[in-house]
């Protein structure tokens, strides 16, 4: 949830006045996203989102984003479109802060995805990979292996506050994960954060990828063990085999895995848990309590770390191997 | 800034299904309103906004609002109409709270207001003063004379903490309009909360008024004093009589204001300015930090007062008289 940065009317129709969008008709603040404000807009050309990235985003990334967006949606997959201004330009600046418009993508999230979802999802993520594949502006993952040692010193000392025993947990799977994290694995642009909030559905069918702004270039396969996270865990902690096989299953019928990607799978699964559970740690106990942010449970990811800790295979993960 | 409630997809869409408005093609929780969780919907009949009604407000009073904005706009107020069921009722549950779906108006608020803002919304004030005089429905202000004591309990002891001498002022504040309220003035049903954030402009005209859940039945031109309030003073705290004068004036081209209610203005630009800096108080106190909610100051409302104290005649508003 966010909206941090209010936009005032003269602001926002000084801004749009740069782009062919016709009259403003409404601007809604929207509850989307954690890192940036977020404005649905609705102009005489339809409708739009508006962004502006807040301090957690590096405008010098932006550049990469946006030129992400443009080159996915020109390959088919249905992302934003960045928008350009009378100069061309889709980056520009409101109330203090980088700005970017980007058509408006229909669809709902859902809540509780069932395997259909997750296959679809699968699915999609290879298609996004294969559209990726030629896009030449490198970025490096930042949260990745060598990104968590800092994090966790971020939190160090104050682990435990959260959980007995979290620190210790933490450093023996980073122990684990620096001694056997794979290489050579094939890579290109990954989402690296493609939750449930990211995918919309319409009528039964995926309608639409969004929130790039964690996308960067590493193994293929590690965006599947984000998403195997992210969609195919129970509420109650339990990893749902039906769920995993079948989004597994998707992402095959477009791009099978190789052989060193399948071995290494369980090994990027605990990196994804760890990966989330750093970050969410870090918030949790740096977030100022008024901060208008919903802070997410980071035990929920020591749960799923258990779970990719004790597998062995993709069998356990579903897949008819 | 709101949200505080999320709706799961399959709860959602069972909640459509009972309407005839098509297919639900995405759903937004956007920032509107303090008290409620609002979203703004696309579905295949248009665009509506779908309020889930959170604790402040007593679900008793909703047909009080729901039919008032049914009644307003069958008398031509630009307000949000309430859309009916397949059973013709208008107000449903949805995640355990009353809901109720209204259509989506165009139009977008001004951050800050000019004269010709003013002389709009003193206008449209008096067409929607017209336009309920035949509501029959009543409802009380609970947030008038008689209910500002008990709110100042609830932060005794407590005010100074927020400015050093505020207990004192309030004391003696309610007091004196304790013993000159004015009684007897033209009443009707009020808007009672008609900020700038409830005014939509479109194309340089007034395109339509929102929020009615603090409507009630109270004096007309308390309600003028309380837009007085809050459109006509500047970010440094001064009254601008330019706007004053300009929202009276658009008042009184549609109802002109009898000689009682232009002598008791002062007096109710206090008492609205108090109701204002009462609720903000108690909020400021009791809010919990954690709260997804941002806190108004109260102070401002203490400044406001300080104009009115020392105004005698509707002309210190920049009245022509």
């Amino acid at each position: 949830m966010a909206v941090y940065t209010e936009v005032a009317d003269e602001e926002l129709a000084a801004f749009l006045a740069q782009y062919d969008l016709g009259p403003l008709m409404s601007c809604k603040g929207i509850a989307e996203g954690v890192e940036n404000s977020n404005y649905l807009l609705h102009t005489g050309a339809g409708y739009f989102i508006l962004t502006l990235y807040e301090k957690r985003v590096n405008a010098a990334e932006l550049p990469f984003f946006i030129g992400l967006m443009d080159h996915l949606a020109a390959r088919g997959v249905s992302c934003p479109l960045p928008v350009r201004n009378w100069a061309g330009v889709a980056l520009g600046e409101l109330a203090g802060r980088p700005a970017a418009l980007v058509t408006f993508l229909e669809g709902v999230s859902v809540k509780r995805p069932d395997a259909r979802h997750c296959a679809m999802v699968g699915e999609a993520l290879a298609r996004l990979h294969a559209a990726g594949a030629d896009y030449a502006t490198p970025r490096p993952n930042a949260l990745s292996l060598a990104g968590w040692p800092p994090l966790f010193a971020q939190a160090e000392g104050r682990a435990d506050r959260v959980q007995a025993g979290l620190e210790a947990v933490i450093a023996s799977e980073l122990s684990t994960l620096e001694s056997r994290w794979p290489q050579g694995l094939p890579g290109g642009v990954i989402h690296a954060d493609l939750f449930p909030d990211n995918v919309f559905f319409l009528a039964g069918a995926l309608s639409g990828l969004i929130d790039f702004y964690f996308a960067c270039n590493d193994a293929l396969a590690y965006d599947l063990a984000i998403c195997l996270n992210a969609w195919c865990f129970e509420a109650d902690g339990s990893f749902n085999v039906t769920k995993g096989g079948a989004m597994i299953a998707g992402y095959e019928r477009v791009r099978p895995l190789e052989p060193a990607e399948r071995a290494a799978l369980p090994t990027l699964a605990r990196g994804a848990a760890l990966r989330f559970l750093l970050t969410r740690l870090v918030d949790w106990l740096d977030t100022p309590e008024g901060a208008l942010v919903r802070k997410k449970d980071p035990l929920e990811y020591v749960r799923k770390l258990r779970f990719h800790q004790q597998a062995t295979s993709l069998r356990d993960y579903g897949a008819q191997t």
